[in-house]
This record gives C-alpha cells, structure tokens and sequence, in this order.
C-alpha cells in the first residue's frame, strides 16, 4: 500500500498538536476581541440543502460546491441533495430567515470555521479552510460600519500583525463616477471588475483592458482611471463627483466612516483610497481592505451589502461585515509566536510496585491544575523514562524508586538545571507550583 | 416559499449563542481535563477518501456514510471519492500510519468535534453530532487503561455529572468464559452481542436468545447467564474461570485497572461488573461503561482494542481509549448552569453629535477588557434606547446628552438598580470594573 494513501484528501489537512495550538490560539484571540465589542458566537452545520447553496456564487462557485449524494433508496440515482458550506454568508441569510425574532435586532454576530470549496490545490489554496467572518445585520448606521473595521482592526493587532492599513472606499461613489462620464449601468459591473486590477496592473494596462474589453472611448477610460490613480485622486475624486448625487452620498459615507473609526484605530492607518474597487459585486455602500507590509494581497476586508441577504434567500435587510483572511493570518505566525503548555511533571515508574502511587501523585497535581503524565512504556530504566521526560519538554520529572519510596520521599527532578530534590508526596503540587 | 426551507437539513442544528455557548463550554471544560493529563489535540478533515471509511463500519454502518460526489468533468458519473467523517477512530488510525515518526510514543491524544451519519433523525438522535475520545495508541500498559478511565470520570466532574458509576469488564474474562463452556469460537461474537443484551432484558429472555438464536444448549446457556447475572457474580465468575488461562489473565487486568483507578476517582465510583459486554467486537481487553443515576443507557464508554488501528488500516498497535456521550452530557445542562457573559456597557446614543464620543468610549471600554456596544439603531428616543440595553442585558447604559457633554461628563446608569451618576469620560473604564 502506497503511503499516500495514509495523506489527508487533497487540499486538506490533518492538524497535529504544535500547529492546531497555534489555530486555537488565533481563533480564541479573535474571539476574544469579537466578544468585547458584543458579538454573538454562532455555528450552523457542514452542510446545507443543495438548492440553499446553489445559484449562489456564479457559475465558477457553483462548480467548487461539493455535493452530497442522496442517501438510502436514492444512492444509486447518483443525485446530491445536500453540499458543504462555501461560505458563511449564505448560512447567515438562512439562519435570519429561520431565526429572526429570536435573533436581537440588529444581529450581531461572528463565526469562525472551516468552508469547502472544490478548488484546485495549490500553495496556501486549500480544499478546507477556515473562514473568520464578522456582520451586522438589520443596521443602516455609519456606526455599524465603523464597528465592523474597527473589530477586525483590534483583532489583527491582537493576533500580532502589527503594521497594517485600512484602505476605505464606497461603492457608491464609484457608481457616480460611472454615471459622471456616462458609462451605461448594462456594463458598469464590468468596468469595476476591470478598475479591481488597479492594485496589480499598471493604470495604462488598465484603461487599454476598459477600451478592449469594456467598449469604453480611450478618453473616458483614461479620465476614470485618472480620477482613481492621480497622485491627489482623492481630491480629483472629490471634484469630479461635485455634482453627481449619489457620489457625493458616497464621499459623505467613506468620511463617516473615517471620522468614526480614526479616533479608534489611529488615523495613520485608515485612509480614502479611491482606487480601491473589491471585485464582487454585492457591495452597496462602503467598502475597505486590509493590507500589510510585505504582504501580497489583503489580509481582510469587507463593506456595506444591503441587499446580499435578500438576494442569499433571507429577508430584505441592511447589513454589513468583514472578513479575516485567518488562514494566511495564521501562517504569517510560527509556533514559537504561540506559548505552547509545557508538560508540569513527567512520573517515571522504575518498579511496578510503585504503579498506584504513581497515579496519585499524578491525579494531585491535576487536581492543581497541572499537567502530569505517567510513563505508560514497558521499560523500568531511568535514563530511557528521563529521555522520555526530556521528549514531552517536561519542567519537573518525578522518581519514586525504592530507596524514595524507604524515605517516604518523591524525588523531583528539575529538567531544566538537572537538580534534585527530595519532597514529601503531599507538597508534590505546591513544589512545583513554587 | 415555506418556512420549513430556512430550517437547517434535516437532523442537523443552528447553534445560536445561547445554546452554543453551554456546547463551547463543555468543550473547554472537557479539553482542560485532558490537557491536564498530557493528551494532545488533534483535528483532521471533514472528509475523507471514501475508500478509507468504507468496509471500516460493517454493512449497516456503510449505509449511513454521507458520501460526497466527485467534482469537475466526473461530476456527471455520479461516483463518490470523498465522504464525511464517520467517527474520530478510522481517522486516528490513519494519522497514525501517515505522521507515525512525528508522534510521541505513546500518542496520547483527544478529540471533540463534528461527525456526520445518515441516521434517522429523531429525538436525541443527530445526522450531525460532536464526538469526544481520549485514547493512549502505543502503550500495552495497564496504567494508560487506568488513565483513560481516570480522565473520562475527571472531564465528567468538571462538566457537573455528579452521581455517576464506572462498570468494568475484560473481554479476555469474557472469551475465557465462552472457552470454559465449550462455546465455538465461530458463534462467540454472536453469543457476546446476545449477551451483551444483559443490561436490558431478562435472564431468562436472555438465556432463551442465546439458545434459540445462538444455538447453544440450555444448559451452557443459564450457567452463562447465571454466572454474569447472580448476585454474587464477581465471585462465582472468579470460580467458573480459576482454571482457565485466558479468563485469569482477563480477571487480573480489571483487578490492576480497578486498583490504579479506585484511589484517583474513589473506590465506590467503580467495579467490576461481569454482565457488562458492549456490543461492539473490536474490543481485547478491559472494557468499561459510565452509567449516570436517573440516566438510561450510559454517558461514556470505552476499553483496550490492541487491533482495531491495524484493522482501520493503521499500522498493528496496541491502544485503548474512551469515548464521552458529549450530546447527552450537554442535554443535560442548561443555560442557566453556565454563566454567560454579559454586556458590560450599552452606549445609547440620543443624538449624532455625540457618535465618534460613542466609539472613542466603547474602544476605552474594549481595551480595559470590558464588553461593549454601541447603539446601532436609528432612533434617537432614550427610553427606546433603554430597552434595547436590557434586552442585551447590559449591566450599564452610558448616556452622553447636550447636557453631559456640556458638564463634561458621561451618565452611567446600573440597570439593575436603576441608579445613575455622572463620571468624567477617562474614568469610565474605572467605574465600571469596580
């Protein structure tokens, strides 16, 4: 049997004790924070009805949805009935549809958790992997927003990336800039998803794709990508959208947003960044990033979508939310970044009459709270039950031989320094705690 | 569109933050207890290959697998390559097989989380439900069966099952018992599924079934049966197998297992109880059962299988573990047996001026660790905004009117007494911890 077979699915992986410590370690701290600012924990299954999820996410996601097969009778029909969540956005649209009086009003919650998706395997690309997600639904308040960048905000700088900026725009006064120079609502999408490469492509690359692609007259391709690149963009932004009224509605919504989230985070890390565009196309209000020195891409982001949870099959309401890219966040960390607990006492067991004993001194230090373990291997000799002390990174080693146990005392052996000393059984727990 | 289509699938849960919050803490609690001991965590994927799980569970435990489709150009085929996690031990004994040189010896590990069957749904019964095993992979020694136990009685103590009872068995007393009665081998595992029955039916009944549908004679049938059931079973056992090697040998495990486990978790907590069979035919040595006063059925159950891991396609290692019943200990607390946080501060917000105020308090607030929210509403009533603070069940609303900002100085009303004072906006954090 080839020992592949022994490997985790493709795109998976199994999580042994040094890095799962680390995952928990990043999930507990961001929970933490989430906590503080009064949001709700909540979890939904692996899996949902086929048709909640399908239709969902364009013709490209359905295809990474993985489909479960009818069970029972049905099997042999080769028909799926069920499929792994791909994201929890959808699952929160269902649970506001089927909870909501029960949910306080607006709902606040985060959730933490592995997603699905079929994609193809590849460096840091993932089959499973674990989504970080923090919303508000049911609030039309600016504060709602500011809430959400300044809670994923706080949880970066808890998790330890240090040197991050927010970059904050509106979807709003992007679509007032479409209408300023007239490009037609049939392919203005389009010409957004074309402005996203700003932050990849140079400006002159860009507006060729919007002239070739997107049928835009070069002037006007040039002037918009002008207006989002210029060395003073914001101020060109600021004039060209004078007169325009729902691009004044969007300058007005990103410098509420700052105004509120500065005083908070510090406003050397947010800013206005016109050219800041987010390829999906359900945003309908402000809209941020988050990027961080030395790192391609962003390590969150999120906005304003007031009608995704309608359009997802819940009910019509406002919401907006963020998303913590944890898993690169995760291995930005290594598991010395992680205080990993170090075994307390190592209980050697040189003879098998002191088996009981052993035990005892072990269920009293846990009793402590400390962590204790017994050498459950077959060997009697010290040295070997010492190296097996040193291997599970044990503080103290305890040895119950018969001349200690003559004395009616434990030796404790300190792993670090090598000392000993003799104590009594019932002060093993404050000997070490001391 | 029916309500029923925003339900979770069938068998499956929405865990909001009340219930979710009781799950969260019995998990912690039951981890805490298990690091104590020194066992590691672990998490594996959600699926698996499907031929990993299949033939692993025997006909009517294939059945209920959730397979998964093949994705892209195979979709069509109908086939399955993938399928969701059965249970947590064909996943240990490939991690086993597949990250042996990196585990420690033994591997001492547990693990909490979600397993999917296709299983009826019905009360108390899940097609996604948590499963929680501790098992020691490596060691033959009689001291890990006693850890095992000793820490599955800890976890439930510190989840507040209070009156509970540990039965302790041997297989190889059991088989010694089949050999003494000249029971074939070829019908041994049957006789053992009838008598596992034992805990549920009559004697008699019992012994009726084990010669009408495991063909044994009358007589071996009621000396079997009287000899696991009679008052004085333990010591008619001990007769009926002095002179049987395997059946001693069987005896003396659950005498060394009682006697390491009886000083840790009390004497009266466990005991030998010979008419305990368990079902399940992988086991091969000591096997035990927590039954809990007012309980039917039991709440934890484990024992010795030193040839399962090599049969779940592992390598050939000896183990032994546990496994708590984490759905029905959870059913058993409510809400109200954990202490849920509450909100700290509701910041009501009667008027937009005071909006970034608002937020620069909830941040203090945050940072000094408190929980706190911020009115996200768009009424600018203060008795409506005074609602909404019970209704989060905040322990202070914070209230920052034209007056208070001209005094310079933020309201804080207890909202369990109704008191209100007024503090200077630096001291909020102060206040409110103390």
């Amino acid at each position: 049997m080839a020992s592949q077979q022994f490997e985790p699915p493709s795109g998976t992986r199994d999580f042994l004790a040094g890095d799962l410590r680390v995952r928990e370690h990043v999930f507990a701290t961001i929970r933490e924070v989430f906590e503080r600012y009064g949001f709700e924990p909540l979890q939904t299954p692996a899996f949902e009805r086929l048709e909640t999820l399908t239709g969902k996410y364009g013709d490209e996601g359905d295809k990474l949805i993985f489909k479960i097969l009818r069970r029972g009778e049905h099997e042999a029909s080769g028909e799926a009935d069920l499929a792994l969540r791909y994201d929890m956005t959808v699952p929160l649209a269902r649970v506001v549809a089927a909870h909501g009086s029960r949910l306080p009003v607006p709902y606040k919650r985060y959730v933490m958790g592995p997603v699905w998706r079929a994609d193809r395997p590849g460096r840091g690309r993932f089959r499973e992997f674990a989504q970080c997600d923090v919303d508000v639904v049911g609030s039309t308040s600016p504060l709602a927003d500011a809430e959400v960048v300044c809670a994923v905000a706080d949880a970066l700088t808890a998790v330890g990336v240090g040197d991050f900026s927010i970059l904050v725009n509106s979807r709003r006064a992007l679509t007032g800039l479409l209408a300023v120079y007239g490009v037609p609502d049939a392919v203005g999408g389009g010409v957004l998803i074309t402005l996203d490469k700003l932050d990849k492509l140079e400006p002159a690359e860009v507006a060729r794709e919007l002239v070739e692609a997107r049928s835009l007259d070069p002037g006007t391709a040039k002037a918009l990508v002008d207006d989002l690149t210029a060395p003073d963009a914001v101020g060109r932004l600021r004039r060209t959208l004078a007169g325009e009224e729902e691009g004044r509605a969007g300058l007005a919504e990103v410098d509420r947003l700052i105004e509120f989230a500065a005083p908070v985070i510090g406003a050397e890390r947010i800013s206005f960044t016109p050219r800041l565009v987010r390829g999906l196309d359900y945003y309908t209000g402000v809209i941020f990033e988050v990027v961080a020195a030395g790192m391609p891409g962003s390590i969150a982001s999120g906005g304003r979508y007031d009608r995704l949870i309608a359009a997802m099959g819940g009910p019509d309401v406002p919401a907006c939310g963020g998303s913590l890219g944890v898993e690169r966040i995760i291995g930005l960390l290594s598991e010395e970044a992680v205080s990993l607990p170090r075994l307390d006492a190592a209980i050697t067991l040189i003879d098998d009459d002191a088996a009981a004993d052993a035990m005892v001194f072990a269920a009293g230090l846990r009793r402590a709270g400390l962590r204790a373990e017994v050498y459950l291997g077959s060997s009697r000799k010290l040295a070997r039950q010492l190296k097996w002390a040193a291997d599970r990174r044990a503080r103290y080693a305890l040895i119950y031989g018969p001349q200690d146990r003559a004395a009616g005392l434990v030796t404790v052996r300190d792993m670090d320094s090598g000392d000993q000393r003799q104590v009594p059984p019932g002060q093993l727990a404050e000997t070490l705690l001391s």
